[in-house]
């Protein structure tokens, strides 16, 4: 199948739109939970969160246009600074999955789709506690792409929890964790290693 | 495991590298394919290639800060403003691994590891013959990412092929395209599809 810039201009926007969702490949699947300053709480799968580097910690993700359905996450992260990052596991794909809808704001898709939260210390943001990877991230910066109206939204890593039998030759091991993968809006995939390969020097690149 | 911002920081850089960059989960395994005025290819694998929007459609990838030995990839793309973006499949994915390496910018990784450059009419950059999935992307803005220096590429999708098979129920199915995952820097996983669930309508999400 091959399309030209014509004619992906030319689809319909529905049927359009969720191949390009998926054209990246994989996605990671993780749920963002926030709360506001008056202890609502907001959880929302994201599939666009994407390593910035490591020293510091920093970790980025899309924010959709704001709209007044659309970008609770993003405002509760506004008000008070922290968020949680969850990966999504099999038990509670579907309970993941429906937190995407546009519920009102003062409904918690915690409750809705009966996930649980979990305060970790004085860390201001929900974790969900059936993850058993998760992080607490504390916002950067928020930076505007205006080709769209999308937003970048960057934060640092302040807490890092996961199970000890993940670490597997000092890298964390994606089957292990249980972690799943999304393909545009709503196809979720389990992961099976095939290769490690060490880090590739030049000196040690094979003839091929 | 619990990791606190205070250890996080202490950790050394090379045993902190490797975590760090999986903690996200799942990325996509895709390699990028440029060419620079003086027809010297280059080509580089990428976990960091992010949906942007579909209207347009866009998609952006992370640029590590430049230097002398990195960033071939990014220089290409100003230089003549076109790139590929290639899914990296399961019979190839050694060679792709390899392209990683530190090659002297005089060096075509499409030749030092085995992959051959097509060409598409007369869309100026590269593509990669072995693969099945492949877009071929209009430089569009790069964004600079203060706080560690790295670059927000975003571009546009001219061209888009894929095997007429790959769409089912009209979204793309990646086990029929065989695409794979990346884990942190060197780790590669194939793809099951688990569940797949409607568009998740406010008044349609079941009862918890």
């Amino acid at each position: 199948m091959i399309y030209t810039k014509g004619n992906i201009e030319d689809l319909d926007i529905i049927t359009k739109l969720k191949p390009i969702n998926s054209v990246t490949g994989i996605k990671p699947a993780n749920l963002i939970g926030t709360i506001n300053n008056e202890g609502q709480t907001n959880l929302a799968v994201f599939s666009s969160i994407v390593h910035l580097g490591s020293k510091p910690a920093l970790l980025g993700f899309i924010s959709r246009p704001q709209t007044a359905e659309v970008g609770h996450t993003f405002r509760n992260i506004q008000e008070n600074g922290y968020y949680t990052i969850n990966h999504i596991q099999p038990d509670f794909v579907k309970n993941a999955h429906y937190t995407s809808a546009k519920f009102d704001s003062k409904i918690s898709e915690f409750k809705r789709c009966n996930l649980s939260e979990e305060y970790n210390g004085d860390f201001k943001a929900p974790f969900v506690k059936e993850s058993t990877f998760k992080m607490g991230m504390k916002f950067k910066e928020a930076i505007d792409i205006k080709l769209n109206g999308t937003i970048l939204v960057i934060g640092e890593i302040e807490h890092l929890i996961f199970p000890d039998t993940a670490m597997v030759d000092n890298d964390i091991d994606l089957e292990v964790t249980n972690s799943v993968g999304i393909s545009g809006l709503n196809s979720y995939y389990s992961l099976s290693k095939i290769e490690k390969y060490p880090y590739a020097e030049v000196t040690e690149v094979p003839e091929f």
